[in-house]
């Protein structure tokens, strides 16, 4: 489940995120600064290293939560800046310890930071993101922002858990998935729209407004990364298609055409995605296997549901372009697998 | 270089380590009692992983560190119990994510926690007690401890990617080598002591000379430990020797031995430590030259310098039972080497 996937916009597709971008504006490039300045460090692996990660960072659509909740709170100041990097540190360290492999897994196809840099590089520069981002927020001040974004973390750590827990296990059902993208993808979607409450001042109602916006929003967002692993879609975008199921991932489509195949079927997926032992024809198999029980577009019109709801949550907020385009480009992500 | 090192008294040696477990008394049941219920969680292999490094985690050096430092500022409340346990979760985490091990490393003989569940629980699970230490601290309250844990935290995670760097390059200099265990080691007993000043509200000369007396010590204790690897009284203690040496870790000693020996001797220190091609007896002639170019015991002697100024440190502050035993223990544990 590649949580790193870039939100680039498709022929026509891109609209909602040009105005989410145009919304932030230049508070987006200031924290593009912020992030490049304190990821440095004498020791010169980490600039590299942290680098590498963040350029190929796709379009920092955690810390634009923050900064376009903080608009839609009506907020003036500065202190959004450096919270959104922190969101995005936080990311970036969680996206370097989620590609650390154990000997007995597969190496990914591409040159993710520990296969250049190796596991222990990339753990270490992961901790020292993870510190700065706290770094970060102790320069805040703001005890409530250190609270949510704290308690996210561990979250994600449990959810990162549970999901090697559940990795390869073709027994994983529907409610045991929903709990570890919960945790691992949502929560800090909901942490990063939160703090934009909570910067500037607003009353609890909005802060927890914003949070079920954005855990709503996460939800949908990795629904959708999971069904573009297996869609067609994704290879005229020239991305590769396949790598959950390489890398024997349970997502949702799996979950689901699992338990609606048969025991031919079934064998199946225990042979692929448990024992990893795959021949060529394989993931066509496996797709069209997706395609008879519906998998796909079940999983689709789950990430819709959490969509729709992610839009609902903004409706007692202060309406206006801030509201609309959070609105619009929770659709624009749901809708990019089309 | 182990830096979960025990610290165990050898006949007659342990009536300091005993005196300062006697001074913090009560407090570090308690302690233990966070530790232990603060790193449940749901997701059962947490606490699993969890408690197999914490139940290993040798005496609690570094919260004990904290719960005598308040000790001596005079504090009576019990915010220190708290920031004691996230000190060690920190320790812990770190030493998880020490343990990882790159597909072209050497696994270490004993069963670390990597070698039981993997290396991805190993840094998921480091992620989630760094998380929760952090959670401990918010629920704490004090932005300055924030900044010292957060900053040290960095700090560490710089060491240990410096480490990275200078493993298995017989070139590093003494410098480079002190500049790492600075960072990965002493950083956090500094921060350790820091806190405990500024738990009891003490003015910042007296948080200061904390700060320095734990950053002293560390760095003697650091030595200690690199020595111990290769000395002949950590057999008597039951122990195995050699773990540095077996993984090509570059420690003062070996520094010392390699600048002042001849050709011969870097030819060898070059085959063993960086190509990490060994073959029996290896380890004999290794202690051989470090004993003839009086590397162990030049270290030592750094050692009990570092450890002369630590309790140095201490002289500013309120005589009494408290500072009386935190100096003891330094000397403890410089002379646990012999």
């Amino acid at each position: 489940m590649g949580v790193a996937a870039t939100v680039t916009g498709g022929p026509g597709g891109g609209s909602s995120l040009e105005a989410l971008t145009a919304l932030v504006g230049d508070d987006l490039q200031a924290v593009n600064a912020v992030i490049v300045s304190r990821m440095q460090s004498p020791v010169a692996m980490i600039p590299q290293l942290a680098g590498h990660v963040v350029a190929a960072g796709g379009k920092r659509l955690r810390p634009m939560l923050t900064l376009a909740s903080a608009h839609l709170c009506g907020y003036r100041g500065r202190r959004h800046v450096g919270l959104a990097a922190s969101v995005e540190f936080i990311h970036t360290a969680t996206l370097l310890h989620d590609d650390v492999v154990d000997d007995s897994e597969l190496r990914r196809g591409l040159a993710s930071a520990n296969a250049v840099w190796g596991n222990k590089a990339s753990v270490l520069v992961g901790d020292f993101l993870f510190s700065r981002a706290f770094e970060l927020m102790v320069e805040d001040g703001s005890l409530d922002v250190l609270r949510i974004l704290s308690r996210a973390s561990s979250v994600i750590a449990e959810g990162e858990v549970m999901q090697l827990m559940t990795a390869n296990d073709t027994g994983t059902d529907q409610t045991a998935y929903l709990d570890v993208i919960r945790a691992k993808t949502a929560e800090l979607f909901a942490a990063a729209c939160e703090i934009g409450a909570v910067v500037a001042d607003r009353p609890a109602a909005d802060a927890a407004a914003l949070q079920r916006y954005g855990s709503n929003f996460g939800m949908a967002f990795q629904l959708v990364d999971d069904v573009l692993d297996y869609s067609a879609r994704q290879m005229t975008l020239g991305k590769t298609i396949g790598d959950d199921f390489r890398e024997g991932k349970i997502t949702l489509p799996v979950v689901l055409a699992f338990q609606r195949g048969d025991e031919d079927d079934r064998v199946f997926w225990r042979r692929t995605l448990e024992d990893l032992d795959q021949a060529p024809g394989d993931l066509d198999r496996a797709m069209e296997l997706l395609k008879r029980h519906n998998a796909l577009t079940d999983t689709m019109a789950m990430a819709r549901e959490y969509g729709e709801r992610a839009v609902a949550a903004l409706s007692t907020l202060p309406p206006g372009a801030p509201r609309q385009i959070m609105g619009e480009v929770v659709d624009f992500c749901v809708e990019r697998a089309f």
